[in-house]
């Protein structure tokens, strides 16, 4: 059975991308990072259900990027609430940007796959509903395969060639969900609230909760999980 | 003045880099890890040096490799002693190769340097005097360096270029220390042993002490640090 390292951060994006790898023969390492995000719902989510989407091993790496800095999402920075995502001023990258995240987390992928004898990367980035991070675009996949490629000692030995897999790429929201939901993936069990309540109820007004509502909406399915304000579901 | 990100473990390379780059007129950010190597020395020294460096700023980031594993940098695998390195079955990767590690910290190098606005990143690789690790050769450092030019906001927005800079590249060990002593580098406080005495002496055996050792014979120079069996300083 061919090994998969799967990024997995316990929201619906990635969760959807474990089930697709799954879908396709993978045995899934799903992989995710205690970084120095300002809540955990979205952790404890995905240790929760990592081992009912049928995952061989999940690794949670703590890595600090709060030292770092430069991020709503590492800082105490407000999450922005309510915007106008269709607006034409709104095409800016948010402050909810981290920088270089997907660049950070991939090499850990890579190192893993690497250890694991695996050259199989899935990664759940989407360059159509998304906040216009430049690390979710297929131009970045591209030029990151290239270098993974040329950086580890399985690739130069040419035991294999890495490939990362981007299967949300070109989807809409609505299609992700409705693609999930195909393959049996309960959306109850994750989470993509930006700025949770402590009792880790999504808020319904960060640009996650925003673009995810609007995502089942157009599905034509309700999301289970609770809001504090639920706008939509 | 220009800001550049350098890479800096304490050692002998990353040393010299330090000091290159501050007389290019750069200053300096130095980046270090604390990544679950077997030993800290080096660290240590790297805390100790840096304001003797006039770095601007050290900074210290905490990421776990050992999770990740198969490295005998980063586990207990025995790091290889008396190896004769000119010999033809040499050429392999030894285990002292840590996967995907120059990926991991440029990664960390490329968001810091985001945050601080900077575009130059410099690293002390070297592709003459080396252990034969793919992740220090030339073309992955250009993969790279193009990767990055698409991961982040900054990049995107056009408010510069990244430039991955490796004055070590194509120069001897030799050359290197010849480098470091004009520029007033004080060897003493640095340190390239992968498995030192419980009292920080070198071995004087690893693959990175002997590539010392021959450096500093061939500049005509003696290595200043303390070994616990010194083969020619």
């Amino acid at each position: 059975m061919k090994k998969a390292v799967v990024l997995y951060s316990g929201g619906l994006d990635s969760t959807t991308c474990v089930a697709i790898a799954r879908s396709e023969g993978y045995e899934v390492y799903a992989l995710s990072f205690s970084y120095g995000q300002r809540h955990h719902v979205e952790l404890e989510k995905a240790k929760t259900f990592a081992p009912l989407l049928g995952v061989k091993r999940h690794l949670i790496v703590d890595i600090d990027l709060r030292a770092i800095g430069g991020s709503a999402l590492t800082s105490d920075l407000a999450v922005p609430k309510d915007r106008d995502l269709d607006a034409p001023g709104e095409e800016q990258i948010p402050v909810t940007y981290v920088p270089a995240r997907n660049t950070i987390f991939l090499s850990y992928a890579l190192a893993w796959a690497e250890v694991l004898d695996s050259f199989d990367l899935f990664i759940g980035v989407n360059a159509l509903d998304y906040s216009g991070y430049p690390d979710c675009r297929p131009e970045f996949i591209e030029a990151y395969q290239a270098m993974a490629n040329l950086a580890t000692q399985a690739a130069v030995e040419q035991r294999g060639r890495y490939a990362i897999h981007t299967p949300l790429l070109q989807l809409t929201k609505a299609q992700i969900i409705q693609r999930g939901a195909a393959l049996g993936v309960d959306y109850r069990l994750t989470h993509s609230c930006y700025d949770p309540a402590a009792d880790g109820r999504a808020c319904g007004r960060c640009d996650s909760c925003q673009l995810r509502l609007k995502g089942f909406r157009e599905a034509g399915l309700s999301d289970p999980v609770d809001y504090v304000r639920n706008e939509g579901a």
